[in-house]
């Protein structure tokens, strides 16, 4: 039998000892678990970006997987740590928005991890991923029950606004949820929201360009030339065939995007 | 009883989701599978670095160990997506010359990846390494047969001129295939093929500069001193004692290498 | 049963073929070894920044562990391969003061690791984290006893300096041992060595400034505010609520730092 599957996304870059800690944490706990790194190059403290990543990764896993997310710009403050049950599977971090995309989409039990003997002692101020996140992911991997972990609250923290607000009758404006390591804008319209975009002519304007081509692939049309793909994470992406659609544009994470359908 | 052995080696960089979605869906199908990361950080569509990773990485891995190698510019366009056997493990990725050099040295059977029942429906056209390639190595782990991925054709892509061009009776144009972290560059000569220059003066014309003082390893010279040493991957490398000999010759992957022997 | 945990430090960094080919080496002697990579971004050759990572990461790894250390520019030269026993724990590597803080912490038995049979062959001058340092790793992993590996010496390097100069009555001159991710200044003075900074006035030079204000957490004080805050690894850290302290005070691992108490 194989043992549970914990995730990891974090902002903790890929230079320090602290993913390697919480590892340590892991396995000192729940050593038949396996470990998968999803990323740890989230911006610093970007938590929009954070909720992006696992939101376009945890579909992929098989149920009970354990994702922990560490985006955590206030660590040793007021803001909850929680475990939320969702999807048939658990996601461990802070109570800061950073799963906004996942309550917003599924069904959901939310905890607040209160439970000190599922904690290391004594609990850092700096350090929540090695202290009490990782510690709850393993003690759960090795069988403890949710609910021995914390108590259900009714009010996790949902960032407002991710979704393309409704400007005119064929006027939204809508953002750049993350750019892609090869320059594609990751948009926050989602094909299934937006399947106008499909069948009929349409504009985008994004930053210094307007792009009204779609396209099926990112091989399509000339060499740079700008394309809106339905994406592999469910939401429209513009991209420009082997080039940066985001250096083309001058656009980044956040950047406004206003689509008009004829 | 260990799983199997799957290895991802890719231009997916490792800010992004990608790599954590396709650890979902191999660990979804083949959840006593090992996965190890060779780099994420070939450059983006950098073929032949890809194919330079992957040939001197494989040596080193057990028997039927599975190696997915995603450099794939051409996602969603004509080119096959491949299964290759060959020295006893198995090569997935797209038919486009990643695996040029394993083709060149080793007896190897090449299958068409067409079997639908083995990939993730729908498959999108932006993402094989999920839809595609991350399955047929799961399901080739848990022990579907080869055959049952797809024929075989006959014809896989190898790149052309990977080899050092012979320009004279003691002259070749070679080229460099990679520089490492260290800025040292490892070349296309391999020392099995130029044994000479282990036990002959020759002179190696490399950007900026001349070298040919051979040494056995990078330590060797005063600091900074320029060096070729038969490097760990079976190639001479141009190295620079603590220092980058890259930076030191104003060269890069790609950049031609004049060998002489005397 | 879980198989043996194997960690992995080094200055290889995540570019190139180094880490997948140990990798590979491990799981063909030692299958059922589970790989954690702790970094392999230690700035090239920066024996200390190893030093310092790998200090900061054992002790929150099970008993048993093997760690793997590989920042070694006199790979090749006369340094030594050791096997470190301590803190029930495994270390393995160069001996060139990589592992000068778990020698200077914990009892210890060091072997050198000269057994032919436990190396791959031939050993290559300029890849011995392949060659010796994986093999050792993996054998160990697979219950060969530590005296097979080689004889116990008495001599390892230790790198002097690593602890802050008193230089005055109240005056102590330290240095930043590392700049984290977040632009946090690890320094080299030890929360349990200094712990009148907890409770007394105090003042730090650290660059282009002065730090005197001490914080739980890095969230306290205004955005960009100096903070003194004891930090995870068991060391005081310079940090700046949400901002790099780094950077604000010009600062790079080495840089001094002069403590005053009053």
């Amino acid at each position: 039998m194989a043992g549970s599957l914990i995730t990891l996304t974090s902002d903790f870059g890929v230079t320090d000892h602290f993913t390697g800690v919480m590892k340590g944490v892991i396995h000192s706990i729940a050593p038949r678990s396996t470990i998968v790194d999803i990323t740890h190059l989230i911006p610093p403290f970007e938590i929009l970006e954070g909720a992006f990543t696992i939101a376009a990764s945890y579909r992929w896993f098989p149920k009970k997987t354990i994702h922990v997310v560490v985006v955590d710009p206030g660590v040793g403050s007021a803001r909850r740590p929680v475990l939320i049950e969702a999807a048939g599977q658990y996601f461990i971090g802070p109570d800061n928005g950073v799963f906004s995309m996942v309550l917003a989409r599924e069904k959901h039990k939310v905890r607040h991890l209160t439970a000190e003997q599922y904690r290391l002692q004594p609990v850092s101020e700096t350090f929540h991923g090695r202290d009490i996140f990782a510690p709850a992911a393993a003690h759960l991997a090795t069988g403890v029950p949710p609910a021995n972990l914390g108590k259900l609250v009714h009010d996790p923290w949902v960032i407002a606004g991710l979704e393309p607000v409704r400007t005119g009758k064929r006027f939204w404006v809508g953002a750049v949820l993350r750019v892609d390591r090869f320059g594609n804008l990751i948009t926050n319209y989602r094909v299934e929201e937006f399947p106008s975009v499909l069948s009929r002519p349409f504009e985008l304007l994004a930053g210094l360009g307007r792009v009204s081509r779609l396209a099926a692939t990112f091989s399509e049309g000339e060499p740079g030339e700008l394309l809106v793909v339905p994406g592999s994470a469910g939401y429209f992406e513009v991209a420009a065939n082997q080039a940066s659609a985001a250096q083309k544009l001058g656009v980044t994470a956040g950047s406004p995007l206003e689509l008009t359908l004829y």
